[in-house]
């Protein structure tokens, strides 16, 4: 079982079905909380870009979205002067869009709306949804159309995460996060299952507030994993002190956590500690498997609880991603 | 005052608007009808034709639609497998449904949304919807689905519009119309005020059954025509016994009306005339222009009380056009 975000996570899957084969079932369990709505159209980032990498439609240079993209659709609803301007709609993403937000507005829930999607890309995994209620997370930050008067503190707005990532490039710094929606979330048809009753759970080298926090967010899904009788190994997303790809370091500052493996390692905590570390609910690691540029942190990170080893993490090729899976799978004994 | 179906309908305000001038106000009663909800989306083909048309927007080859078009959205939406796939959606036209759409859900009525269209596209005239309710014209044929038991008549069923004109190119006989949502509905904003006000109403050379005929079917419409103080203008649809465009004839074959310039000024039928001629409900035409071609009709038309005159109407390039509306207004004695 994986929680996946973006990038990091959609890449990790792809090593990781390469190592396990055919015969094993991978379940991802996707974040949604990047989900928007933008020009009527319900746009689910996470989803897409693990659906479109493992059923290969990804645009490999861009990372999101779908190769030979055009972008005839954003333009003329820029000539139109609707807004927001700033979303990467592309034409052939739309058809994808149109479908989920049809399928939607009849009733289904995103679950579904995702297995029916997923039957045309083929992506070989399991993907659900963290919860098929809407949870959007959005950061608070300055508000940035307000100057503040001379002495007075800025007033705080909170913006789409999308907002902050696309428009701002996450340049506004982010005083906090709030995951509008998540007080009536329940995990998604599957999700709870998943954990219970794998036989490995990977955290991926995604964007450990954003992307992997937001899942652990939804009630329930941390409770699960810190239980899980499958052991937890977790993938570094840091390789030499700073984020891989991203700007994983702007959402780590707002926390409070260091951009540093051992800083990531302890955010997510050991699990089934004596002494809580980490964010609050049980930490979630067995092991931490972290890149060879900061082999330096293996027994900061050992002392934690948590097992660990150095190896290089740059997803740069597929035969590299698998020995990546193969050596968190090694970290705790996992056989495919 | 102009009610107005597709390409006709367009091509005649264009002559009309260069004969008039920019000072004279040119309204514009679009015929809602054709309009369809596919892949969530809300497209108003007639609606949308005139707006391109009198934007420069539209296709000149094809008649609807935008100029250089692509059809990416189209064609991913086919490799989903989604249905229909017989629609021609393209993507610049994509951002225009978008914008309906999102404007439709948010509550703005149909008038709204086509005024707020038109903001970008400055067509130089009034369009107003025939209605800001939904009605949709079907068509009943025999199920092309079923192939009935011999002995047995074939089961029927009624299609929309779209997908009789588009998928089976008007090719299924039609044995009635039926539009859907008429009870309900009621003329848009403006609508009746620029029939009672206006000093000038010209019939275009649309469609007479599922153009004009269906804006004549919304409950007031036809009645304000008859009784309005302003002259009432036709152009025929017809050249040499035919439909200029388009499949006229399949729809006059289905109400029972000749395909001929007699046939269908018949069927408007003379205005206030003591013996009623024409569909029910009072004849709507004081003259009627037709084409050289049909001049032999002259008399025939005469006879029914309807001021008739025969002059080339090919709207074949924007002079012969102007001529061909300076002659409809000759022909009712106004002058621009």
């Amino acid at each position: 079982m994986v929680p996946a975000g973006g990038i990091g996570g959609a890449r990790l899957l792809r090593g990781l079905a390469a190592v396990v084969g055919d015969d094993a079932v991978i379940t991802v369990i996707g974040n949604t909380g990047d989900d928007i709505w933008v020009h009527g159209l319900r746009v689910c980032p996470d989803l897409d870009t693990v659906m479109y990498t493992l059923g290969n439609g990804i645009s490999e240079e861009r990372g999101w979205g779908r190769e030979d993209e055009t972008f005839t659709v954003k333009d003329e609803l820029a000539a139109y002067g609707v807004e927001p301007t700033w979303f990467g709609l592309g034409d052939r993403d739309t058809a994808t869009h149109l479908i989920r937000t049809q399928l939607l507005h009849a009733g289904y829930p995103l679950s579904a709306v995702t297995a029916a999607l997923c039957d045309r890309w083929k992506p070989g995994v399991q993907l659900l949804p963290m919860s098929d209620e809407r949870v959007e997370t959005h950061v608070v930050v300055d508000d940035p159309d307000q100057t503040p008067e001379p002495g007075q503190a800025a007033a705080r707005r909170a913006i789409h995460f999308q907002e902050w990532w696309i428009r701002y490039r996450a340049q506004l710094p982010a005083h906090s996060f709030a995951y509008v929606g998540l007080d009536n979330a329940k995990p998604g048809p599957g999700v709870i299952e998943a954990i219970d009753t794998c036989d490995l759970i990977i955290i991926p080298p995604s964007n450990p507030v954003v992307s992997v926090g937001t899942i652990l967010q939804i009630p329930g899904i941390r409770e699960a994993i810190v239980e899980a009788p499958a052991p937890v190994v977790g993938i570094s997303p840091i390789i030499a002190g700073a984020p891989v790809r991203g700007m994983a370091d702007a959402c780590l500052r707002a926390i409070d956590v260091p951009t540093t493996a051992t800083g990531i390692a302890r955010h997510y905590g050991p699990r089934r500690a004596l002494i809580p570390i980490g964010a609050s609910g049980g930490g979630i690691l067995d092991a931490w498997l972290i890149d060879t540029s900061d082999a330096a942190a293996v027994p900061d990170i050992e002392a934690l609880g948590i097992t660990c080893a150095a190896v290089p993490l740059l997803m740069s090729n597929l035969a590299k991603t698998a020995d990546m899976a193969r050596a968190a799978m090694d970290l705790v004994g996992f056989t495919p």
